[in-house]
Order: C-alpha cells, then structure tokens, then sequence
C-alpha cells in the first residue's frame, strides 16, 4: 500500500481532530529525525500509524492484546496504553510493515521502554509536542527538543506521572523504568 | 534487651533532632496502631528501630546490602532507601529480634512494598506524618489518617513522587508498584 492509501485508511479510523493531531506528529517527527539524525522515512511511517487504533473501542484493543500474545500486563493499566501495542500489531498483520524498528516506534510510543531506540524516542516526542498540543508544561518540552531528545522526554514523561498523581491514577511501571534510563543515559 | 536499653544504643546512632523524629514515629505508630485495629507494641518497637542506621556511613550502609544478599537494585537508587533494608539486618543480628512482622515495617518503611501489612502501613506512615514533619502536603497526609490508611499512605507516596520528578530523581519501581497496589486495594 502506497503512503497515499495508507493515509487515506488512517484518517477513517478517527474524527477529524485525532486526525489533524496525526498531522501533527507526522511534521514533528520528521522535524525531529532531521534534527538529530534519525531516519525521516521511517519516522513519517511510524507517526501515520501510531494512532491506528485510538478510536477503536477498547474492547477491540483488549481483544487483540488478549489473543495476540501482546504484554497481558497492559490489561491492568490506563486504556490509553492499549492502543500502540493494538496498532502495532495491525501495522503489521493488515498493512504487512515488517520493520521491527517503525513497529517499536508504534508500540512504544505511549508508555516508552528501557534503552528506546532513535526512532523510538523521536516518535514518543513528537506524540508530546506536535503543534495541537496545549497542556501545562509543552512548551518546555518543546523548549528542550531543541537541544536533547532526551531532556525533552523526562519532561513528557514527568507531565504523564504528574497527571496520574493528581488523578488518583496508577502509573505503568514501564513509564517509571523508561523515565529513570533516560535520566541515567544523560548522567553517563 | 530491654526496652529502655533498646532506646538507649538507638538514641546514639544519630543527631537529636533525628532522635525527636524517632520519638514522634513511636508515638505516632502506636497511635495509629490503636485507631486501625494494628498491634501497639510491635508498631514501638519497629517505631523504635526504623531509623537505626539512618546515619551511619552510606558505605555501611552499601557494604550490609551487598554483602548479606539485601536486595541489590537498591543500590542503584537513592541512597534514602538503603537505611531501611540495612536497619532491619541489624535489627536482626544485632538484637535479636525475629519477629518478621516486625522486620518487615523496618526493611519497607521507605519504599513500601505490595501487599503491605497492617504494620508496614502503620510504620510508614506514622514515618511521613509524625508531629515533627513538616512538608507540602504533610497536613492532608494527617487528614486522610483520620479514616484511611491507605488514603493517608497514597497521599505520602505521591509527595515522594512529586518530589523526585522536581528533583529529577530517578523512582524506585517499588513505590510505584506499592502505590498502584494501594490504589487497588480501595478500589476492590
């Protein structure tokens, strides 16, 4: 499937708004692949497809961890982590994308993982700071984008951990590992 | 050892001021013991011992963890975790206590752990919240005591949290973990 009619499938599966944010993280993470080196064709790939399977309902997403062999740990957390496992996965079985790295970029792209890849980090960043977004705090993070991939991202992730603080919400141990090897990576 | 002798080799461990502390953990605990229903002599006498090795030479500290099979992740995080596990080896070998319950309120009064006890809710707690604390947030933390251990206890680790995103401080995953669990266990 050509980039057009991957687009086109894209933009079926969400409103229009979602949409318009997809745009977002595409232009950002291109931006970010030729600001730090990363791979833009892979980027602008990954950042189509991360949001696949936002809009779907969570029971679909649950279903396809459930009988995939996805992380079953991810059925205890926040919906909101389902949907990047669920549309790697779909990346993969429908639209046939067999590069584990933009696959990576997909699945993590909402909770991170120890020892992100380039594109991993650039895609999640993107997600954070595309022109849509409007939460306390994004400006420095787009601040620090400028500078460090990795600064940048302990300050999406500490918003994340923040914002289920002041939820009462549990928090994802893999975000916590993801945010404490990135501030390793920075000391060393 | 009796009590009083007990009080006496703990009282020279450390600085006054961190003596007062030990003294509103004690009185704390056993108030707390006495409200939730909690056994008022082993929340003393952990109450007593929690802090036995808080000032001792972080090297001490690190060797007794590395040395007598102590959880050795610790070491890669903030030095404040390590008093407790070190504390309850000592409490161990060196007075002789065997009471696992109460070890177990020494080693986790820091971190917490998953499936805390009674005693390890009472310990850490009556930690965060002794009349000699005085931090953000420290007043809701004696609020929520009023009717929930676990509330008061949520509220104590979400100031830690917040503190160590502030600080850009990496998390142990335990607190997260104990936290998520606490969370739970209202839920259900």
């Amino acid at each position: 499937m050509n980039r057009e009619a991957l687009i086109a499938a894209v933009k079926e599966q969400m409103p229009e708004r979602r949409w318009l944010h997809t745009l977002g993280v595409m232009e950002t993470s291109v931006m970010l692949a030729e600001r730090f080196g990363g791979d833009a064709e892979k980027a602008d790939l990954a950042a189509i497809l991360h949001d696949y399977c936002k809009y779907w309902p969570v029971q679909e997403q649950a279903k396809i961890i459930r009988e995939n062999g996805l992380p079953q740990d991810l059925l205890d957390y926040d919906k909101e982590l389902w949907h990047s496992h669920a549309g790697a996965f779909i990346a993969h079985s429908q639209f046939g994308i067999d590069d584990e790295e933009v696959l990576d970029a997909i699945r993590y792209h909402t909770s991170g993982r120890e020892n992100m890849t380039l594109l991993d980090k650039i895609v999640c960043l993107a997600d954070y700071m595309e022109p849509g977004r409007d939460f306390p705090g994004v400006d420095n993070i787009r601040e620090l984008a400028k500078t460090s991939l990795e600064q940048a991202l302990i300050a999406g992730f500490d918003s994340t951990i923040s914002f289920l603080l002041a939820k009462g919400k549990r928090i994802y141990p893999l975000t916590v590992l993801t945010r404490n090897d990135l501030l390793q990576q920075l000391q060393s």
